[in-house]
């Protein structure tokens, strides 16, 4: 099905292009109505194509948060690339890249709190620890091991190698935390990003006092089986 | 309206006998057959009352999780109040307050994971952090205030303040996990508290030690800034 251009490269197909206007469409929709009254009707009609159309590129209401998640973490990965290149300091790359994921999740705000309750189901295909979101949960990882691994973080030894997942947890927690900020543009959310990165990189220094082995390694040891819960017994 | 036995303490109405088998029959209907396919119908059926009548004590299903945090949180404090007679530890005190949670909330671990989306919406009228559900909650934050106050526990005298909330917090962030724990009868679930209640203990009473002063403090401010999250701006 690929066609391609007079310098070589694959030409998208004007199926990959009638996608790409749909998924633009759909996002506009979900940053202006939000989430319930976002229908794929509507998006149908924005979009200029027919019900039938849609349902190839978008089989459900649920892909297109899937869709979302991807593009979000594709542009989170860009801007914090660039913002990144040449800071050291850990506490200044951790709010680096705090600072990007809020920014780019802003104007979805609305959806993630009207959708909050279909993503946190244990069952649900858009959890954001399910088989269906792992693509961009492991980019996220990603980011996170550059945040520690270029930067000029001492702290316990296996406490620094299971940080990007702790990261990454404490960014999901945050974003729960922020569906329920009900202050303008979630200034609120923001300021507590301040002032806990700080905190957070204390509470990561300290560790590195032998007194406090004993603690990191319980954190680990209870990390790790939370993480479990989720597993089919065998 | 209120009728008065022979012996002078008021009997119970037709309504409120009534309204008690409504609430036991919708129970029974929720552990056997979970949230989703609880109706308020077919309630109705199981009562032998009227669907008009049951509207009368239950205006919708959402009422009924509330009746059901409601009764499980006095269950869980009758138990608790004799489990803890005079156990002086704080891990053990902690420790049966976890266990008796865990068994009470036990039969309804479906109801849970299909309504947990229902709750965790942050207008949802049926989360356990809103106004609708406050008195089921001060009644938790009373019970953890006993399981420290009437303890050995040594602890930095600030955190032991705040310890009744933070432990509380802990309780519903294992609840949120407890729902996605899909081991046969939330046996994970169970290891882990019983693995993070010694681990607890320990961390919180190394925060005696004054090195650790400050990372007490970043903690409580912390956790009173996010408390602010859902606060309506001024």
């Amino acid at each position: 099905m690929t066609s391609h251009g007079s310098n070589g490269t694959p030409a998208p197909t004007k199926g990959a292009r009638t996608a790409a206007r749909i998924r633009a469409v759909a996002f506009d929709a979900l940053r202006e109505d939000g989430w319930r009254a976002t229908t794929m009707r509507g998006i149908a009609e924005r979009a200029e194509v027919s019900p039938g159309t849609i349902y190839l590129s978008l089989p459900s209401k649920e892909h297109l948060l899937l869709e979302l998640y991807g593009e979000t973490v594709a542009r989170i990965e860009q801007r914090a690339a660039d913002d990144l290149a040449g800071v050291r300091i850990f506490a200044a790359r951790l709010r680096i890249v705090m600072r990007v994921a809020l920014d780019e999740i802003a104007p979805f705000h609305r959806v993630a709190t009207e959708a909050i309750g279909q993503a946190i189901a244990p069952d649900s295909p858009v959890s954001p620890f399910g088989d269906e979101t792992r693509a961009p949960r492991e980019r996220m990882l990603r980011l996170f091991a550059t945040v520690v691994e270029d930067s000029d973080l001492v702290a316990d030894r296996r406490l620094r190698e299971a940080l990007p997942e702790l990261l990454w947890g404490l960014l999901m927690a945050g974003m729960l935390a922020w569906t329920s900020d009900r202050s303008r543009e979630q200034r609120r959310t923001r300021a507590l990003v301040e002032q806990a990165v700080p905190m957070l990189d204390r509470a990561i220094r300290v560790t590195a006092v032998p007194l406090l082995r004993r603690q990191v390694r319980d954190l680990l040891a209870l990390t790790a089986a939370a993480k479990e819960l989720s597993h089919d017994d065998a």
